[in-house]
């Protein structure tokens, strides 16, 4: 299948640029019998949702969402389920100065050099307005997971250019529009984002997701690996520049024996491996960072060049999130989640009548 | 298709287990009338395999391919390239302990779970022997990627346990046992490795690809971006753990007006974003990290459980590598080959007949 | 992907119940810089929809189709396609007694029984009104081919119930409503249709479609043939039970002699093989023939059972059409095209850099 | 994936060519957990080896199979199976002279404008000894559909020219070397078979295959219905032109009340669907019938052209069978298995947690 796709078993695609006519999607393979109402689906698209602080881009995009297909009497189906987002507050007139300009850090260049041809408008279908599909299509997966499994995909902000976040308080997540989870670092971003509205610049974040409640067992070796699918889906976001599973980059500098998880009937000591283990999930927690790079749509003048290949000074005067990271956090669970059904699906698959008579540790032995 | 294959027009699929009768694979999609030799791929090989140093495995895998189709009169015939490792060197009673055990940090808990059936010798097929299977797959991509568009795809070891490098001096990647591009570090990594040896333990590293000469275009939005390609493909290596595209987790601090690769007639000015933009190339080097976990066989004793679930030590005594990353680079080089070449063929099955005017720019302005 | 998808480069996933909101289509990996309008869609939707005629049913279905996403100023910019078409005219009344019956040679049994649920308004998913999006995304298709090489492709109704087509005059097959390329054979349809209806009773049919002006080339040996995706495409038409490839049953009895397509340099003396030799476009016409079962749904009563595993007998009294292959030549058009499109697709991304000197040969010697 | 792999979570990739140096494949996705042996392999690729009577080809192809891995201590550990036959007897000189010409009715012609390249000896990839691999691979998925679920894959010659088989004796179809259910006319085709022999001509034939014991459920709508991708794998096979499911091309004249199979709470009354409604089995015996062309290769002259596009007049002189379909219902057999096991797999994948009330009736009344 082409790129729009993501998923083998649980198959989400995508269409929809950001300033054209509808955001749609298919979500192709969600079992059936499954309760699911357009306020499953709402709820995280309002977490996702802009305007709602004054920490991110004032656009309204109201994004309710309708169920077009593949539920019946609040139950899916098992064939497929369309998505359907209408755009509403299109101001065209903003963005019709990059109609000839590449803006530096932004697809523009590479959709012109690729196709040949792009729908300029607010950044067309590279604009960071569709993931709003996956995180609708993200919140079946998550019932899925939820009501089924008993697995949940929540995340939180762990790093907001500078401040990195020291404690983790689930219970204050949603409570603020950073989705930071220390509740102490929360003034600190309030009055950096301000400073950075002032000066017109932009900043990076960093996110972790956590799944929690997984199985072993999900993963296909050796390519279609739990942590390789989880990569491809979470770099797949944009303005995403890493990817980390467990400890992440912190594994160069570690030693075998302060590395390796040990085990006991009572459970894992650590989970320096992210809940995987040779690609597949180990009963732990699945964890994974992402890093975002800063918004490139600043209202700082920038160097560049035209379509006729000439200097160009770029400037973005459009409504912008400061930080794309802010927004970020249900975009990644949709995403983890996403992977993991799939990978749900596919272990079942093919291993649906293994019997296991070792038991599973706890994911943690306290 | 299953979890053991990567590719969608350049398809690679792989078979074998460390200790079983031999390893294989299955390149489809390769385009015709490619030259390509036994030497082609023996030489990545050679540069994998393991015993040519001291500071790697002992373990005698002369890993000697041969091509069982596919390829006619020297040149590749459009059809599927078999090519085919018989294996040597097993002493397959190193392994008969673990029969029972699950040891830390490897994949055998997780195969347990999820097959309920594990060929336990040298750790079947989780053990790192497969990737040589991607190391020849990979070198025909190499070659292609060469041979007809002068894409180059190379790497080094950017960082050992503590010791990073600090100066790319790309002569010397190939004359020393690390992939070392710092002459200056050398001596410190010898010396690193003795100790560890000694210790009986093992460290991470890190490990930097490079493609130059990668025309702006590759990559399909929005989920098989060509960042997003690489994410899996390399995160679907043994022991990886991160995966970074150009300046990874060091966008998280960056401002908008730092991170942005500001443009102009005569070239980038700066390539932060690792050549991807949108997730398709930019004309610039695509740069990938990645973070390999210490080698997880340790001669050190550690807690574990057995497959009755109850307590066990586990203490590994075969001939392992103290540090896997140091064997990684040809293996890093052969996932992004593969994904580049992928990516390539799609690209130019969508797009073969776009025309753009717009030049396109250098890769950096010198 | 799951199994509403179909096509590798250039892919279609549709949804949609036959009484739901909508049906909807993504067309993913269409080439950019395609010019494309609401009318080169809707004219292949004029052609399928129904209540044109007397011969079909009387239910009205504008089956007027939105471009959402993925053309911009009228052109195609090779991102995914997004089409919508509204469901008005339910009278989903018609189908309240079918809630607890499985109508014989229906999916309802088997949908029941793999979900476990249905939507059985109309047949849901499984309804042929849902190949109303194939048609949509089989117009874009066919307008690539032709615009961009010259290729078309075009069906006609080769047999109704008893009567076969003898003369195949192409310029009448859009002037009559089944399709009929033999104008001496339309009153005796006609006459047939008539006494149909007054039985209560329902007919195949024989449909062909026939695509001129394909390059040699296209297929990929050994599974993905042309012929093999064909196949896969046409038999995957509601109510299609038999697919053929030039003289398909025919070649049972043949000769060598007599069925080996002879070649000269003025051109292929004959084409028993349809087109594809070796899985492979010959540069002769492709030719497809496939059988139509009699519409399941006629007002004769039948015996069954009702979702308790009682016996039941069912009578159906919905508005259907007598005879579904009148109005399945668009379907089979779209489906060859779609085929056709991702084959080239395929091909040029592999082997856009072969040059053959072997001049291509006429398709037909004349 | 590309062209030379089949099936989505059970996957078979091929590779070899006729006088490469070996065949081979990899069977993907394979539940562990199977007892496998080189036995059950062998046992149907002796089946489809030639030589073994004087009504095929004279060829010595021992045809012995290697299991390189994916099987430990007798069973399948859920990872890839590695398949090998080294090729043995390989008179290379007899093909010599097709190097530059177009056999007509072989894939000589296409794949050399396809690729520009080809491995000319004995037909390359595109002989039918490729087949052998689809055999061993078959034999894989039968096995776990009859130790697991009862279900049976069997085929038989339902016509060989112009002899049609009347009567349907299973025991007898694996005691004579045509695969013929009718003992009465055994003779008839011997006689036939000698004089097509004796004339240097070949002929077509029909073979079917049939199902029995699959549960309903299987198939995806909408595109890969169980149908859709059994034809896409029967018309794979090398020769086919033709592929119906239950009275196939005997629904056009059929009517509504002829064809409609009836229920009853004592099983079906009829079979005409051959076991698919909708594209998902629904308990009754699946059956498909494949129409195979006459064996290409015939030592009567034929007109042709050469590689530099002159008249050529073509002979072939080496061992062929004069009748590709007396050895073809093995590898029907084996693609229908292999359907059906990945459909099977990925019906659970996506259903394992439906349960269903309503009681599957059985298959036929009796």
């Amino acid at each position: 299948m082409s790129g729009n796709s993501i998923g083998k078993l649980f198959t989400v695609t995508t269409f929809g640029e950001s300033h054209g006519v509808a955001l749609g999607c298919i979500v192709d393979g969600c079992p059936p019998g499954l309760e699911i109402s357009i306020e499953d689906l709402q709820r995280d698209l309002d977490r996702r949702k802009p305007g709602t602080s004054r920490f991110t881009t004032q656009r309204k995009e109201p994004d309710e969402v309708e169920i077009l297909s593949g539920v019946f009497e609040g139950k899916t189906t098992g064939t497929s389920i369309g998505l359907l987002i209408r755009n509403t507050d299109q101001r065209s007139k903003d963005y019709s100065k990059i109609q000839d300009q590449f803006r530096p850090a932004h697809a523009d260049y590479t959709y012109h050099h690729k196709y040949g041809i792009r729908d300029y408008r607010g950044g067309g279908r590279s604009s960071a307005r569709e993931t709003s599909m996956r995180v609708a299509a993200g919140a079946i997966a998550k019932k899925y997971l939820k009501d089924r499994f008993g697995i949940e995909v929540k995340g939180y902000l762990s790093q907001l250019g500078p401040i990195k976040v020291e404690n983790i308080d689930w219970s204050i997540v949603e409570t603020n529009p950073f989705f930071c989870p220390d509740a102490s670092k929360i003034p600190e971003m309030e009055e950096y984002m301000a400073a950075l509205n002032k000066e017109g610049n932009s900043v990076g974040a960093k996110i972790t997701v956590v799944a929690s409640g997984v199985m072993p067992g999900l993963g296909e070796p050796v390519f279609d690996r739990l942590d390789a699918d989880l990569a491809h889906a979470l770099m797949g976001i944009n303005a995403v520049k890493g990817v980390e599973i467990g400890d992440g980059f912190g594994v160069v500098e570690a030693k075998g024996t302060e590395h390796r998880d040990e085990m006991s009937p009572q459970g894992f000591y650590s989970n320096h491996a992210g809940g995987i283990l040779g690609g597949i999930s180990s009963g732990q927690d699945i964890v994974a960072h992402i890093a975002l790079k800063p918004t490139s749509s600043i209202r700082l003048p920038g160097r560049s060049i035209n379509v006729s290949g000439e200097d160009a000074e770029v400037i973005t005067t459009g409504r912008h999130d400061p930080c794309v990271g802010i927004r970020a956090t249900p975009i990644a669970e949709a995403m983890m989640a996403i992977v993991l059904l799939d990978q749900l699906l596919r272990h079942r698959g093919q291993n649906a009548d293994v019997v296991v008579d070792t038991p599973v540790i706890p994911a943690t032995r306290d």
